[in-house]
């Protein structure tokens, strides 16, 4: 079974044994930087995969990919890094590998691999949050990635905090991802920079970690941004129990992973809030599988597909 | 197949063939009222049962009625309109009748009736909304009802639409069903007349049909209520395609299907507001099956469960 996580920038690739027990500690990544060009880079997928398996044919190769695309058909929709539109990934990639290809959205694969190797393995339904430079989220349910009628199931973060909210990069206002992701965090910051009242008097403005760290110190506008971070989570974490009611809401992302202390203000606040109480005082966790959680559900997807 | 909707004030109790092609327009209910003891109800249930199979045994039993319940055990958790605390309702329909009984929360059990017989027939996946006295809803995915982890997915009515809003029957605040909800809404219309603004000169407050009617006719302050009742129903909307991404989402009870006009208004909005477009046109529908819809649901869990 051969697992690929296609990133903006480098792709990984892994070759893991099938049926898959865990994630192995110990698996053998391949790093290549991500080929702008879609048949070159399948090619490059391939040799790595041929490498690895020492020649022996793969059963099947599971990717996870940034979208929009179309699972369905293993078609990119539209890669905005890649300036790639309505590219056939799934079957550049068969072609290669002479192996069937599975293909999903990265945040949906790597909610199966938390959910099925990580911090999610055991219980049902699962959500996976990863807080970056934006929002994504991705739910399983029986096991299986829940794609919804439009693939476009577990966007949790796009849903509306406040419809007079600031701009979100889909376009839309006052999403989840408008207040927590972190290139939005940074378009708040450099505002208030802009505006002379935030880092009054440096030359650049701040960061989203830069935010963080002049709330942390006590600046009072830019913890006024961070407490809207943190009400931003917990409606979201209230509309997922009151939608979805899962055992686990798992949270990655760098930004999600760098700052477990606003993941778990938000988890107090949205607790207070929701109609259920059951099981929420270990309702939302770390992800376990930190940069290996879309290869782990890679795997996951080549495995279990019927 | 018998099915079994027993409500806070009436039962109905059907018998239908299986396997089950459709609702038949003109299946035999009998209606009985709801036994405030459990004991006799069941008793009452399976006399019913045997005068509509003739008396054949019937092979299975489901059964819909309002939370919170325990529906792997079949126990009535809590029922304040019968004053019941953790009864076996399950087991003691399967003494009565001799079958094996299937139960769940109405609202859950009418989402799998709309889903498989009624507006949302042959798409995945479901999401029925229920706006009457309160707010209910279920989701249907893959033909099975999604429960979640403690037996709360689906419900939208508690979804926070203003952390700082008006009270909710449960003990929150600001969520869906403090605006949309009949009760709620005539709590807010006599708390306006209470305060001079709203029916002024007349001897009783307005019940929510009474708000909705004085919004039809240009009062201001009953339209500011109204305006808010859609909105928190568009937040519900948007919620749920960001999350579920639901194929249609059906809208069913007394107040819901009496004013489709605050349903299309909603729709609208949410539209507006969220990420995914597609199939939106159609993605809100009236329910199909009425007042049965909580009958036929019980039928489609008799007859599915494995």
């Amino acid at each position: 079974m051969a697992a690929v996580d296609i990133g903006a920038t480098k792709t990984l690739v892994a070759v893991v044994p099938s049926p898959l027990e865990g994630w192995p500690d110990d698996v053998h990544v391949r790093r290549l930087p991500t080929d702008p060009e879609p048949g070159r880079l399948a090619e490059e997928v391939a040799a790595a995969i041929r490498e690895l398996s020492d020649g022996a044919r793969v059963v099947r190769v599971g990717i996870g990919t940034p979208g929009p695309l179309d699972a369905a058909r293993g078609v990119i929709v539209h890669s905005p890094n890649q300036g790639w539109r309505d590219v056939p990934l799934a079957e550049l990639v068969a072609g290669a590998t002479g192996a069937p290809v599975l293909l999903d959205d990265d945040a949906n694969v790597g909610a199966l691999g938390e959910a099925t190797l990580g911090a999610g393995q055991g219980r049902d339904p699962i959500v996976y949050l990863t807080l970056s430079t934006g929002v994504g989220g991705g739910i399983v349910i029986g096991g299986r990635i829940l794609r919804g009628a439009n693939g476009m199931a577990g966007e949790v973060g796009h849903l509306v905090v406040r419809a007079d909210g600031p701009a979100c990069s889909c376009g839309g206002r006052g999403h989840v991802e408008a207040y927590v992701g972190g290139a939005c965090l940074a378009d708040r910051g450099r505002a208030a920079w802009a505006a002379g009242r935030l880092a009054v008097g440096r030359p650049a403005p701040p960061d989203a970690a830069g935010v963080l760290a002049l709330a942390a110190g006590d600046d009072a506008v830019a913890a006024g941004l961070v407490d809207e971070a943190v009400e931003a989570l917990a409606v979201a974490l209230a509309t997922l129990v009151a939608t979805i009611d899962p055992a686990r809401v798992v949270v990655g992302g760098a930004l999600g992973l760098a700052h477990p202390e606003l993941v778990r203000q938000a988890a107090a606040l949205a607790r207070a809030r929701t109609l259920s109480i059951g099981g929420s005082e270990r309702l939302v966790v770390p992800a376990a599988l930190g940069d290996s959680a879309v290869l782990a559900g890679a795997a996951v997807l080549a495995s279990t597909h019927t």
